[in-house]
């Protein structure tokens, strides 16, 4: 498999959702496979939280691979003998696209909190000037999980004539306040972190990385990504062999494994820009100046399936049910399919269970 | 309805499940009603995570009444007029009874951190030495809900001739990695916030009673306590009239609730003790010490009322329905009932959602 990372820069301005604008802004995206000479065989892939465009293939000094490997690949659902596949880290995001700690064109400072909150719709923009770039105006399939099914949904209902199909996996049409809360338990812990500074912490400080804030946050966020089986199946009540049962600190090992990937999150992942990812899924709502939902989803010529997982404790099953049953009601029953996976690891599913759903995307994607 | 608050104060060591010992230690609790003459006429109640004694009636200064006052008093599902009813703050937590930040006797200081980890059977054991001094030997039943179920159980399988019946709410036999892992976000909070200073924080310092790390904690408490119904329900998408949609800062109703609600709790409730009672919590195990958790319940003699709430989303249904299942396999059908209560606020139900209990407990106490 072919992979290639670039960076595409922009000195043009992004109009964004909310009126303001970035007046120049960069992509780093990967690419797997070939381009082919028409550029017709091309799979959009795009990423959640705190995913990137790393989502497949392995770097020589990687322990694991891309976040989708399981999935991508020669041979592999999405084919990269026959796809041209292309996943762009979302501007908002910290690895290498334009984010909060880029430096601001108008200031030649970095941006920090005078980043502008970017909505679904913004990334999805900013993708499609890349695709336009590459001289690519038509996609065989845009596929995403969670905050990538958001940006899936947008590109069905915003940009209705780029892809022929458009597979949304654990997601939602609009974040419900049960989501919002487990943002919110991250976004208070940075902005009460001292380390945080009211967003001024210095960049590559090796305390500041370590901000407890967002390991906090991202305690909150691994809970909800997975589900009590799989807590229970995994850990149940295990407890640490070094530790006391009766010390205050004594711990069960689900959290030393809470522990373990929590406090690693702060040396990857940037604080500012988690809070900007968060609040961009915060505000998705595929219906915003719409009097119903129902219009929205009116617009969408794609072929639109819809994957769910029986035990997402994020997204859960009913809010993809949700956009069927829209869907079924607008008269577009041919344009609409959903299928319910029955999973053990909540809303991770979509990236860790890929063998319980990839037949049915070979199936989408057969003779395409 | 007669309302008292006392303090019984035990100069004798209480000895601990870990192996550890007060020297000596005291009980705060409200009594509701009249102790009849042969004290045939008791009824406990148990309190959970963040509860006190004042479980009912409202004090002068008071803008709510004690927490299950819709449950407890004249004519109501717990009758002060014929029952003597009891709630003690449990030891460890910091409305009165001994806690972390009672005076150690062989220092002469703040156990702090030197507090020893309590168990259930620890809270149900002091608590039976207060009811021994009241020369109270037998109740005609035991009541309480989520950590007060667990004493509740507790009661049952420990004390299994002390009550009659047993009535657990929205509890566990033992708590579940899922329910580990939402406190693990308020003990890690707390203990990476600065103003904790390793559990040297200064006593009634307003800066360190606003502690940011136990309100995020808490934070994550009120998310499981709750329920994605409710949520929807009562706040949908709603966004605070005063904020940009845009900002990063702005705020959904959900996010006004939960900050309200969360930043308050550090003014009643002391950081070092919400460790404690969520370690007390975590370690919690019906089955310790057995073989099997059938060989603890094989102990309970008090008819066992277990109610479970359709939507809680911490301690789920089918850990209730385990319980009733243990029974049945060791042949007690006739000792345990099950309700499953189809509720919408989540785990938090037994304290807001009681008409929808109260006649199955008028019905338990029936003739009693």
């Amino acid at each position: 498999m072919k992979i290639e990372t670039n960076i595409a820069k922009f000195n043009e301005p992004l109009y964004l959702e909310s009126g303001r604008l970035l007046e120049s802004f960069q992509i780093i995206y990967e690419t797997y496979g070939e381009l082919n000479e028409d550029k017709s065989n091309v799979i959009v892939i795009c990423h959640a939280l705190s995913g990137s465009h790393h989502a497949a293939g392995r770097y020589a000094d990687e322990a694991k691979p891309g976040w989708w490997d399981k999935f991508i690949g020669d041979g592999k659902a999405i084919d990269t003998r026959k796809y041209f596949v292309i996943c762009s880290n979302n501007i908002g995001s910290s690895f290498g696209s334009t984010n909060p700690m880029s430096i601001d064109p108008s200031t030649k400072k970095e941006y920090r909190l005078k980043f502008p909150v970017l909505a679904i719709s913004d990334i999805v923009k900013a993708q499609m000037k890349l695709y336009k770039r590459l001289g690519i105006s038509n996609a065989v399939a845009v596929i995403g999980g969670s905050m990538g099914g958001m940006q899936a949904l947008c590109y069905a209902i915003e940009q209705p004539t780029f892809a022929k199909d458009v597979i949304a996996l654990a997601t939602t049409a609009y974040t419900r306040p049960w989501a919002i809360a487990f943002n919110k338990i991250g976004m208070e812990a940075i902005r009460h972190d001292p380390l945080f500074k009211n967003g001024n912490y210095k960049k590559d400080d090796p305390q500041a990385l370590g901000l407890p804030g967002l390991a906090v946050g991202r305690m909150a966020g691994l809970i909800c990504y997975l589900s009590p089986n799989f807590f229970n199946n995994r850990f149940g009540r295990d407890y640490s062999s070094t530790d006391g049962l009766y010390e205050l600190f004594g711990r069960f090992e689900v959290e030393k494994y809470l522990e373990y990937n929590s406090y690693a999150f702060p040396n990857i992942f940037d604080p500012l820009s988690y809070l900007y990812v968060c609040k961009t899924m915060n505000i998705f709502d595929a219906g915003r100046n719409k009097d119903k939902l129902a219009d929205s989803f009116d617009k969408v010529q794609a072929n639109l399936h819809l994957i769910a997982f029986s035990d997402d404790m994020l997204f859960f099953p009913q809010e993809m049910e949700e956009i069927r049953d829209i869907m079924i009601k607008l008269g577009r029953e041919d344009k609409v399919t959903y299928k319910l996976v029955q999973s053990q690891s909540g809303h991770d599913s979509f990236l860790v269970e890929v063998e319980k759903f990839e037949d049915h995307v070979r199936e989408i994607l057969k003779d395409k």
